[in-house]
């Protein structure tokens, strides 16, 4: 039987479809793990869908995920741009991670430019909305079961 | 029946009044918030005081203040300088932002010259010390009164 | 009846499959090509494929598209971290342009870390290898249903 | 008898409340100097209120205001950022200064997130509008009735 | 009847033609003020010609300009690098702004390369020499018929 | 007999007119080209003009000009900010070189604002629109005649 | 009674032994308490030991030391590099404090080379692995024998 | 009969002596006017002496030493820093130009350690308190004798 | 037999002789080709020459060196500094490659300091004049031998 | 039996104890040599102690090392901030290397937070004052006792 | 008695009046010296004058000065611009420093502008050529007086 | 009869065939030495070949060149990216320099990419090993002989 993909969330993410909806949407986070839940089960993979706004909480959560994750999904909203510690938890990883942005991070303020997640991560995708999860857990999908 | 102001207080400033009383004075926080909550009952207003070391914890005190406060008032101490959490939780706000600092923070050191709070507040004081939360409670009076 | 979507490939890209195959593997741009072929007919989609290793063909079969494409899939090579000529043509199209690189860019030397394309792509995907261009087709699919 | 508070203001705040008034509002500099006056006289206070479009003739009142002055409030306008000259005379004072920005510099331009007045300022404030002003002398009337 | 094209010149033009006139040739600045007089009643307009070597003077002349001009020509010498009030004053007229200089600034000393003004202005020419004047006095006429 | 003005325009200005229309007019390259040809026969004289999307074409054009021009009038589009090239091939020409550009570069992206064409250029204009063509062919002619 | 050593440990530490034995050894961090227990008893000093994932906890945990602890001893881990709220808390206590690094952190990548808490700390050891936190203590020893 | 040495001061200088006398001395700039004019004597010079706190008067003055002086000393106070005017307006004078500062500017805030004035001068001293006047008038002598 | 010596020449080379003699010389590209061709043979060894102004012409000519060149010379002119596609395609070849410069570049503009060329070249030789390319080929020839 | 630690001393350790003592304390570099000797014979190991204010001298015993000791010890002084060629001289050992400094060299000016010898060492220590050197020696104990 | 004055020469000072005495003249640093031993016999004062090539060498000098020489004149040559260890023995001195340069050397090469030794120097002065060690020695007679 | 090539190296290159061998080869310093010997002794060539840690030194054999020698192949180690003393020495010289590196410096540290010997070096080769000494000495050959 296969470990769970782990798909985390930074700050901030728990508001997802009540802030700005005419520019996000109305898909809330809610939405998104159960379409990743949907997604997964078409795999027969399963997931484990965590959203924390502390730094601390989300190096636990990605500590967890080295023994207990097959992959990691990671959306870490402002962390990305400012958490070394996120960057070390994950470098001990031996597992495929696929970092996810809702929106083209390029097209916005310099100081999102620089991901500290990026210089570990195996793959990245950005500025494809909730899509981007499904097309991460898709992605994992063929590695997935062969592992 | 109006909206409290929301008075959000960052790392190290539960310290007040013990640490270098001869820089900072003897005023504690406890002080402040008591001073604030009299300054505030004078113009018929109610607030929220907290403080917290944790950044999470103030990203979550700032999404609480999105439907609870009508105006927030923020000294978020050292991440003012590193937290682009803190920035992302402000943008979605559409209340007024007042920024505080007990000290002239271009006085300081170079990296306490940038703040990621000033990009996404209405109106920043800084270097009067306590006497700047009784300022931004004052200059949001006029405003709250329309509200 | 729907226009078909444009996949060009920058500089460079003609020898996938040659060099180093330990590293990039064995699928060539033309095994990319024909995976690219039924994966959009799967979705009743055509596509137009080209690699070129000049920037100034490159303008030209971006200024093509403008007219004839109905969305955009673009591995620019090299020209990816140089060419604001590239960012000029991209920035007039209408239609959805999807950033794909076979490596993660933001593992490798510095130069590599910055994209012109990025800053008008709709949205951006690096580090799945071929795979990516399979994504990206997948990605524009439910769009192009509507379009 | 006390001395009074000299308010001082740079280059092209003589338009304020002619220019884009559906952004600065249509208080101009006279009716501010007028409010001053009000707010001084509550506290017990005098002021002297001066505009210039010259640098030069800014160093002199503040010269002047070294000896004949009980504290000093400054919107230097654009001198605020690339004046090194109204840096000098402002640091041989040791009266209270305050610098007033009727915008939040923080959120415009780069060039103007450095203040040379800041260096040497006691306090700052911006972003409050005219209502700066006001809060300014208030700021300093618990120190001038000690004076 | 057409308010007239002011045209204002920054500090140290008024030695033109007696400084380095193996540079410069020996037009003085007067020659130019004559031959804009000329080029501008071809046009049926007419000009206002200053030069002054104070910074808030010219602050003071584009204030005048606001009201009084119906376009601007202007050669801030060196103030065209550091006059941040410059750059104020010249953004809130709305009429027609020239920056013209004499020489090519951008072969010249990097401190030089940047210019306050061509933030603001609506054209620039420079490294013509004295014909760039009339040059843009040219390029107003057609603009200025409709005016 | 006097050689020909060569007019040389760089990547994407072949698309003048056809794109954004609002903000550029709908003036295209064919249309000043017209422009051109009737502005130098009223100056007894004749132009050249080419538009290239290519570096390496453009690279071939001023070399040619090298010998069979007699000034010569550059509008690199893209390769403005990026060509070395291009700077070393117009470093041979002895003759006047006239750098153009529609719209004001210093108004745009920073990356912008940088001209490799600059530091070889006699003179540059920029922001005039299609005008800034003649303005050159015009301001070319007094040299020509005593050519 | 002597107060005893905190020494506080900061995220991911809590991994070690466990992640890459190869690079780190099996030494967990347990072991390094009980080592640390062990040398502390030689020298007549007692130790609080503390590691957390979470900011704020340190921050918490470092004013806990500013009344209770004889000396610091901290490795802060990823928050060395971009924590001012620790360096905030550090500023405070008046005790000996040295920063300890298993790794040479300037053999590492560039981030890595900026700490924080250097510019509060007494004193500074890195490279030595598990021993430098006996190195610190044995360090404290004599201080803490007159203290 | 010989051209007067022309001595100009910039800001702030005419406080000089009532301002921190325990640091800068009681010396007044009258004080060293008249050593100036004793000095000069000695060696059978004139002088004429200014000081202004205006950017603009002080490129007047080098305007006017450019006939009718024989050397210049320059203090420019704080214009030496951000001052392309004066830069441009000694960059015309063929006489010898000594620039002074009282203090040890290279001990002071990094941005007075750039000096435009230094570019064009054909010699500094600086530290010597009033004492650097004298000596540079001193190190005029033997030129002028040659005059 | 052996596999020919690619020798490469990037934009403007061409005009090798025919410009600035005077500080170029007089030798032209043809003749370096002759001269090459002659030190080759005494070598045993074959060369294949080429020229373009074309950046993508030069990518395909690197590629095609890949499996037809034994060594590969080149001088990529003003491409040397701004092309990353270059870079890219040298990166494959595993076989020497020489990097000539006719003129020292060290001694030239800054933004010629930099080589992308340099960062996967065997080795660099600059300011021999066409000697170089000579010196290049005899350093060549005792490995060749060998191959 | 083994070969011998190396302590080398770079340029003003000789003047240790005498400047400044009220900040360095009275220990001179003849007393931390016998207590290093004390020390080191405890551990039954030999020292070789070096003092010089010469760059090419402290290479010299660098590359003496190599072959001669069994571990160094260096405090390089000033040279540690600048000496590329210490850097070089110490890579080629393949013994323990422990870089030492009095001071805490992070809480100094800016161009002493980098020390090129940092790069090579195995460890580094800071701010101790002579006990680092003592220090330096137990750590290197272990090490010695398999060696 | 008074102590001498040391007046220490870098590194090739020793070849003044034999390399381009156009540019330097003919002056040997043996004239200077006799110059200095004359002028100093003016003032009662002695010298001790030194040039060396050498670093450590001068360094070794200025350690003897800290206990034998009343005033230090020092032209470090090229060492100015690198030696922190300049620095390091400078700042242990608590006599007058002056800081000597031949020519003006913030008109050469920027990485001329920097001065190690001007940050610990009493007073600096350049551009005088062989004047300037006079004019040194000159100011430091009224404090030789009363020393 | 001709004047010897001096042939200078820098520190650590005594080291060479000692360090590091599977790197740098076998070949010594002295071997190199007696292959220029024979190399120039074909060309009837003499040489002059030195080694030194010493910066000082260094500079001195350069001076020494200055009139002994008929050119000058340099290759400055370490001292090549810190020497502004080795640069001023070279300066002077009027006889070819040739500026020689075993290694390609492009390919390592970045502080290595840049010389301060190759801004004033005729020329420039790096990574042809110990084979680049008998290049330099053959590029001088046909020089030599008409000198």
């Amino acid at each position: 039987m296969k470990k769970p993909v782990y798909i985390l969330n930074g700050p901030n993410l728990n508001l997802l479809g009540q802030r700005e909806p005419e520019i996000y949407g109305t898909t809330t986070l809610a939405d998104i793990q159960a379409q990743c839940e949907a997604s997964a089960a078409e795999h027969g993979l399963t997931i484990t869908f965590h959203q924390s706004n502390d730094e601390g909480r989300l190096v636990t959560l990605i500590q967890e995920a080295r023994t207990k994750a097959g992959a990691l999904i990671i959306n870490a909203g402002a962390y990305t741009h400012t958490s070394v510690a996120l960057l070390d938890a994950l470098q001990v990883l031996d597992i495929p991670i696929i970092e996810v942005h809702l929106s083209n991070i390029f097209k916005r303020e310099p100081f999102r430019h620089h991901s500290y997640i990026s210089t570990v991560a195996t793959s990245l995708l950005c500025g494809f909305g909730a899509q981007g999860y499904i097309m991460a857990l898709n992605a994992l999908a063929p590695i997935r079961e062969e592992g």
